[in-house]
């Protein structure tokens, strides 16, 4: 049916154009041309340097025929080339491929090889195991060395380096526009605890909206200085390249996340913003009295990867720090659920306003939904706090899908909702809370018990440090949770008795470890426990 | 060519949802359900109330048949039922057209016909006009009372009011899902100070960028107060309506724009933001000093519609007040550039702070394209602060084009930049400084002669208290300035070599007035001064 409003009034080049967080560069270098916009130990420039060197990598790559369909991956820290590469790829319409600097050979060899890897950008920390990689690849990219004069020297596995490689950059080369804001820009691989990690394909539009996101969830005005402490190859720094870009804000580099280098940062470049997972704040929460006190005033940290547990909450807080708990997955880009603070819980005691702001919330405003559904019936569950679901999200800020991967992406993207495979519950005010990822539930005796609500009663005692829970097998109800515990240091463990009955207190009957296991506690090398390794000891038991 | 970037990662139901605004609105009464959503003299209630009210208002238009391709029009003033029609009416995929509360019958009456309206909503203070307008259209809407208690009473036009429609709806019909973030959303017509007013037509995904785009431009954190100074006919009040509720603030609605009703309601709720052109600011700055002491400190101003005057700025900005200048127009769905303030400014005299205040500036993060073009060649003018050219935008803040007026939607979107008919001069910062609009130009000798210039020469003088100069048709130079000033009250007027010698101080020989007029200058309702009217008694002279 014809109606005036529907005719002779199209998308014309006046009207329409695709979003990509890509502009946000050349938009804020042409409002703040000469402010910070990076800052490296002695190294500092401006958005005009930066637009500068961004457009000569793109224009270096375009010219050695680079461009939609490539991909450009990069094993580095977080290092000025690697918020380069964050618009210098995309803006040749390639692929940014930035790869976890943990991995081992094989795995970043599996990358390369499955992203189908065109140009390889290395810092010298990382030559061997990308040369390693490299090795044991089928492809076989263009190798640029990073030379950081703040990293290791005289390493050197590419065939040419970095500065070389804008060098060679002509002016006349043209960028091109982007003619589709669903055109892929980024492949992120999930970190896989078994099996092939996979690769997660995120598109212009989605990220242009998630970087707003992370400015509305943060509250945050124009000019942040933002110190990179949250890996760059974690989703693409949560978008953070882009949310930081768009508000003028000043990078502030960091090769090393440890409690003196982050300080001396903040302290240095009074730092107003920063991103961490609980350990990060750990380390700030735990440092020396005469490194805390540099920590400036009114610091906000956003946290994700676990919530904050309440101790470390009131030991950042009390640095004069504002915590923002957020949630998300590599496959939504990084987080796009917070914890909005309400004004009135500023007065509730410590203990409560812990256990608020440990809730993971709810959606950025650019997510269109979130839910916790039974992944059977598809139905919401009751907002009752107590009913297990499986969180769910749905909007343009879901990935496209896995790469070369159709069953894994038809599968998540299934009945019109991402499948994250987090158990949560959603409370009477609509804020969810995870309760455990869905492989760490366990089920004993046709009961479903959070691993997380058992670790959080383990967490209140005295002489525990850290606590992991997991399935262990049993012949008579199925699963029984199992305990493994780290002691406080000079603490000793208590008797199982005693244990039990303290435990008693915080759960039901049902939910009580029948099992106790003391000692060091696997982790990765970004703090998280290794609960897989765990469940392999519990079965051995 | 197929690469594996372009395969089995497709836009599906989980991962690609419209744009649109009015999703801000479940988004916030989800979050904040309880929080005051608003304030209209002793009428207070909550985002879930809102929500309610703008569902209730959507099923009952839809059980009424209204729905995408239906018009919905409203004449009111900012009153909670206004608010209510930004998220109700674009819910049922219908089109909102607010209709300036200041125009005479026969306009009204031709927008009704024009826009093809389907329901009119009736503020009671316009029910004349309103019957009146509906005697001369074609159209029968259903028109509906909307029963303010702050407004006149016992007034009725309609077929039913306001209040009875939402008690009409009924839970069980189902709101549609929007399709396509293209659709329109809303229509808005131009003033046309000459020839019938055109219909400019705004879609869900230009509404969702512009109003994140206002929150970004004026630094805005979440939970502001909004006083409602700003008619929401003017361009959806500048998508204001959108952003509040974005940032879960409080909407404090306001019948009457005067000083005293303007001071108390900030008082009152402790108003944080508030927009209006200039001439709200001096209200503001003029009033009485015990009314300007309540005040709350801090309060941020967004001004747009015509540069702030020097003298006002610091009146307002002694009362301890913040402003934020933009600019935009009703095609580019309000202001969507703004004067970004650099903190470097700060120590400037305040005729240093005026002048850079004054510039129109740059362009919000959403609007991907401003520039100042030579409309001939279609090159920028050389960013020399003195190059006049037009102002052109580009982008998905750009209106879809003029409502059954293809001829027109083609011109203003010519050549891929819609074309402004404002004329501006591009400063070695890349700011924008508008000297005119294209018809208000004198061509004077084959010289450009800005008559904003002239006019800021002329208000440098004591005893000026109004200033406007239009060409005056001349055989030998074409055209030549002529100046219609209005003097301060107990003022004499000077001779006329006086205030020659006086202007020659600070214009060429070429831009000055060769005539002057003394009197009152006729002013639109919205203070706006009559440039066209003058252009007549100028010619007559």
């Amino acid at each position: 049916m014809s109606n005036p409003f529907s005719t002779n009034l199209d998308k014309v080049a006046a009207n329409h154009m695709p979003l990509t967080p890509v502009g946000f560069l050349p938009h804020t270098a042409a409002i703040f041309p000469d402010r910070d916009a990076v800052i490296h130990g002695a190294l500092r420039y401006s958005y005009q340097a930066l637009l500068d060197r961004c457009e000569a990598l793109a224009r270096a790559l375009i010219a050695r025929g680079i461009g939609a369909g490539n991909t450009v991956s990069i094993i580095a820290p977080n290092v000025p080339a690697h918020l380069e590469a964050h618009f210098g790829v995309p803006m040749t319409g390639a692929v940014l491929n930035s790869i976890n600097i943990r991995l081992d050979a094989a795995t970043v060899g599996y990358i390369l090889d499955h992203g189908e890897c065109d140009v390889l950008l290395v810092d010298a920390q990382f030559a061997d195991v990308a040369s390693e990689a490299l090795g044991k690849s089928e492809r076989q990219p263009l190798v640029i060395d990073l030379d950081d004069s703040l990293g290791p020297q005289g390493v050197a596995i590419g065939s040419m380096n970095y500065e070389a490689l804008l060098a060679e950059a002509d002016p006349a080369t043209e960028i091109p526009a982007l003619t589709d804001e669903w055109q892929p820009m980024a492949l992120n691989y999930t970190s896989g605890t078994t099996g092939n990690p996979k690769g997660v394909v995120y598109h212009h539009r989605g990220a242009y909206l998630n970087a707003i996101g992370n400015s509305f969830a943060w509250g945050m005005t124009p000019g942040p200085t933002y110190l990179w402490t949250l890996p760059m190859f974690h989703c693409n720094g949560w978008c953070f390249p882009w949310t930081i870009t768009l508000q003028g804000g000043t990078h502030v580099c960091l090769r090393e996340v440890a409690a003196e280098p982050i300080i001396e940062s903040l302290a240095a470049h009074q730092v107003t913003h920063m991103c961490g997972a609980p350990i990060v704040l750990s380390m700030l929460a735990s440092a020396p009295d005469e490194l805390k006190a540099k920590i400036p005033p009114g610091l906000k940290i956003m946290t994700a990867g676990a919530a904050p547990p309440a101790a470390v909450i009131a030991g950042v807080e009390s640095l004069g720090a504002e915590i923002t708990h957020t949630y998300g997955l590599t496959e939504v880009y990084g987080p796009c659920v917070y914890c909005a603070w309400h004004e009135e819980w500023n007065g509730r005691p410590l203990a409560d306003r812990a256990a608020l702001k440990a809730r993971q919330g709810v959606p950025y405003p650019v997510l269109a939904g979130l839910d916790v559904i039974d992944p059977e019936t598809m139905q919401p569950v009751p907002t009752d706090g107590e009913t297990i679901g499986e969180v769910m999200f749905r909007g343009n800020v879901v990935m496209k899908g896995y790469l070369k991967n159709p069953d894994a992406t038809r599968e998540s993207l299934e009945g019109g909702w991402f499948h994250s495979g987090d158990l949560a519950v959603k409370h009477p005010d609509n804020y969810i809370e995870i309760k455990d990822r869905s492989k760490d539930i366990i089920i004993s005796g046709g009961e479903n018990i959070s691993s997380i609500e058992v670790e959080g009663a383990l967490y209140k005692h005295e002489s525990v440090m850290a606590a992991a829970v997991v399935a262990k097998p049993d012949d008579k109800w199925g699963e029984t949770p199992c305990a493994f515990i780290e002691l406080k240091q000079g603490a000793e463990a208590p008797s199982d008795e005693d244990l039990t009955s303290f435990c008693r207190e915080h759960l039901a009957g049902f939910k009580l470890p029948k099992t106790f296991v003391y000692g060091e506690l696997p982790k990765t090398s970004t703090g998280k426990i290794q609960k897989f390794l765990l469940r392999e000891r519990a079965k051995a038991l």
